[in-house]
């Protein structure tokens, strides 16, 4: 039996990707299939799951985000040592190695984890990060990762103009697919701060989707020149820069928001279509204290069937033309 | 056998208000008869409950304020992203989407969560709010919550002069009422910032009580120009901007917080009239670690008996000519 | 059995305080005494208490101290709402009516809960707290508690001159005399900010003890114009305003910290002297959520034997010309 | 059988340290001979004990750092009281109790432990501090731990000229090496701020490694002016200034912090080389509530096999030569 969602992919405009989309709903499928053994709350559980909002009746979708930014920082960039900084000039040894850690331990951690659980997440790549190290930026292609973009640097886009903006996109998606082989469908900002254009520049660079928005537990459809524009919802909740380096929680309070955040989205998943965001940045998402919160995470969705992880270049191609899912044109005025 | 708090009732002065009157103590009633069932520690904790200090043997009542204000917020107002201004006129786009969420999903969610415990609560709605989205204030309101004032739009109140505070108050309340059909009995500032004007302002429109003072954990009398008037109070401890936004707290310590603050109250119920109160905000208290979390609360709060949740309203009509409510004229000097 | 510390209490210059020392150590047999019931661990633990560091088998000594000071508050306080604060002479009802709860209910809490468990604490009153709210500091002094000296108003005195201090320590002390009934002997400045003189004008108005050092775990003897004077130690690690206020943590942290304190101290007070100094404010240590952990925590030391909650004025009188008592004269330049 | 670690060791160029190199492998082999006693999953486990990363079989090895910082900070330095300096010249007697708190208990509590659990720690001494309490630096040579070099003064090196930091630095090491008769071979700057010269300077004057760099979870080699240099990861994750006084985390926190980073290297540590680094400063980590989580701390590592903890010249010796350290050298333009 095969529900809506799969038979929309198969509609889908984007008719060079449906090997990749099967693919994709095989992965699923297959996520599913693991998830399914020795639960011992299956029976209970089992009529309760929707057969309607994801595919195979997955229940939850969680997306992780894995930024890949370092090497591609400014000078005096946010760090521990940034608060107090040095006269410009003056190289700032102690943050500079805070930041190769993201590149010596960070992102091979998580790959490791990603491995080891089976789990597909999205890198948003700095291009200037993955130029300075490109034996990354290619091992986490190989991973089966989504690379996706992320600029061409570490800088500011809401106050470039039409044509900076989409030059400053769209080299930094070059230099990564030059490196990596794979072109970024989907679009991250620094620090989610988008332009009034940033999405028709996306649109007209190919993009299917972008997440620098915070409205919304599931994905929506906005118009951008009258097409459908995936929104994939982002999160500032369990977000390891937020909470870590912001609001100075320790990894276990981060652990116990992400299974009180899971526990609602998981119930709610009963009767609605419900995505969890969580995004890890390669130098603090990649410690092991964090890696290892991230691991009693996943060790407790596996107490629950019908929990998917995904991409989310998968996730927008599911969506993107899927009837069920919800339009939301708050930003029309900007996107016309 | 009815006592005294419910005799008052009658007695009232707003004897139109009596219906209302008669089915809020038929709500409590039926509230506690919830609370009596199953709970563990029935038999010897009877004798300890209280007649005398709520009606119905209510041991402690507590009322959840859940503020709707999103879409009613001034440009660069307080969010994640405000730490770091955009210049006068860039829109910030991802602080707007962070805003949406209140009304996304946020109250929707507390909507669920109110509805799946039978709990009404009072909500503050910004005029403005209630305008951009009136599909939500109605549904607030069509929940059997109150509908209580906080101001026409998010702004200050405590540097305008008699006049203007009054419109600013009246306005805000006679847009609500358009949409929601409730007029509003009671009333909360923005930031808790009040002129020496306000509860002179208040009484002239109607107002029963307003929440804007932390000096008490029960209802007070004040006088204002010689009547009686309810102050319910407020709460910077369970708040979830106070603690989520401003103190960085993670859902679980605003749990603990919860349970604390509750053990205590209802320990204290036994021999005096005790309220706790607590406060959601539409984009901070409606995600879904924070509605995993009161929920837990509220489940916790179900292992005692005497435990009512009560909107404010029916609160201040209870206690308004009851003898037995404190009464703290502290600010006389600015209500004569 | 008498052991020197008892020994010396009665050869004190103060002699008309022996009735007073005599029923102090009585208290103090009488508390340990409590404290021998029911623990589990006793038989294994009896022979490691020391009888040597403390009278009367205490192996540690907690001491509480309960700030009384709203009412004697400044316009624009530090409050949760001084730092954005209002124009100078508009009035903060907000923030007032944050300070109130201090003497409507903080301090009432605190008292129940210290005659609950017959603990008597040392009360640090703000002179001009203490005229605005007379019945409350009688309350203090009539529950047995020590009222000790915290300024006439709260205000700096490091910056002043000698004559300066003098009076404003004296005026306070003279204030809080006329309406206890007792003179304090003991002094806290506002933040623990001295004067180099503080000493010496406690020490010419009668004071045996001062609090504001932060650097040992006992009290110690300090010499001022080369008579001994008393250090009891003070704490900003378990301290309410400093953690809850200031380092934002949830009260569940709080009760930790006095845990994880506890087990340390208590370990080492097995071969020396050691003291455990607890503090509490009105308006923060005398919320539910407090007054809940304090009691559990209260509940944790009756777990161990030996453990007796003290007056820092009995704990002055006791160690004052106690030979054993560490002298730490790192101050003298300031003291002779 | 002796693996190549201590093969390695015999070829040192440092022989005159061999003495002390065959001692620190006994030390090793002794520690984890404690280790491998009553280990529950000790047979599950054995074979994964890899003999390849670290000799001996060690799995895990965590160094200790102790700054000992007391009496040499200058004027103002950072307090809880900083935040609100005093005019120059004023003394801030609260504040400089505080500190001396980290030469009364602090340094002594950790002794204390370390003893207890026969570690042996590297202790970071400021000069001007070692001058002040000299018996407390011996006290720390003579319990066997290392003695390194932390500059003469607290204070800043970044902005000095070769000459002026080498004497800075030299003078710091002939001061401490008077007293403890230790000369150090590791150094650690202040707020780890390094100037481009600083490891130049380092080996001119005969240090072995400095421990300035937060990219790696294992020592590494770093080539200056073409001569092996190690780098000794340090840590802000694990440091007690960082997340107590900065990120203001409750000593429960940091234990926790501690499990989640311990049990992730522990499993990383079956198939590479990986070292867990913590910090404790006199004042801070020196309290009884963080020596408690220290201690809880250590019998957690207890359960495990292979865990060693080991003073860090031990460690610069054994990886200095040994051709399985990786080489790091992305600070070369520096260094040559």
């Amino acid at each position: 039996m095969i529900n809506f969602a799969e038979q929309k992919l198969f509609k889908m405009k984007h008719l060079k990707q449906s090997a990749f989309l099967i693919a994709s709903v095989m992965m699923l499928a297959s996520c599913i299939d693991k998830n399914r053994k020795g639960t011992h709350e299956q029976s209970e559980k089992t009529e309760s799951i929707s057969k309607k909002y994801w595919p195979n009746g997955a229940r939850l979708v969680i997306s992780v985000s894995m930024q890949f930014e370092t090497g591609g920082q400014p000078e005096g960039a946010e760090s521990p040592f940034s608060g107090t900084p040095l006269p410009k000039g003056q190289p700032d040894l102690a943050a500079e190695s805070w930041y190769r850690y993201g590149a010596n331990e960070g992102i091979y951690r998580m790959l490791d984890l990603w491995k080891k659980y089976n789990i597909k997440v999205t890198s948003h790549v700095v291009g200037t990060a993955a130029e300075k190290y490109p034996e990354i930026a290619r091992a986490i292609a190989n991973g089966g990762h989504e690379i996706a973009a992320h600029g061409l640097a570490w800088d500011n886009q809401w106050n470039k103009n039409y044509t900076d903006e989409l030059h400053f996109v769209k080299d930094g998606v070059d230099a990564v697919e030059k490196i990596t082989g794979q072109k970024a469908l989907g679009y991250n900002c620094n620090w989610l701060r988008r332009s009034p254009n940033t999405l028709k520049v996306l649109q007209e660079l190919g993009f299917l989707y972008h997440i620098d928005d915070l409205s919304h537990d599931e994905p929506v459809i906005t118009k951008v020149n009258g097409k459908n524009f995936v929104v994939i919802p982002y999160t500032l909740r369990n977000n390891d820069i937020v909470n870590i380096e912001g609001k100075h929680w320790s990894p276990d309070q981060f652990l116990t928001q992400l299974k009180f955040e899971f526990d609602r989205l998981y119930e709610e998943g009963a009767s609605k279509r419900r995505m969890m965001s969580i995004s890890f940045h390669d130098r603090i998402g990649g410690t092991p204290a964090m890696v290892h919160a991230m691991e009693e995470f996943i060790r407790y969705t596996k107490e629950r069937q019908g929990v998917v992880f995904m991409r989310k270049d998968d996730i927008a191609k599911m969506v993107m033309n899927d009837p069920a899912t919800p339009v939301d044109n708050s930003e029309e005025k900007y996107n016309n």
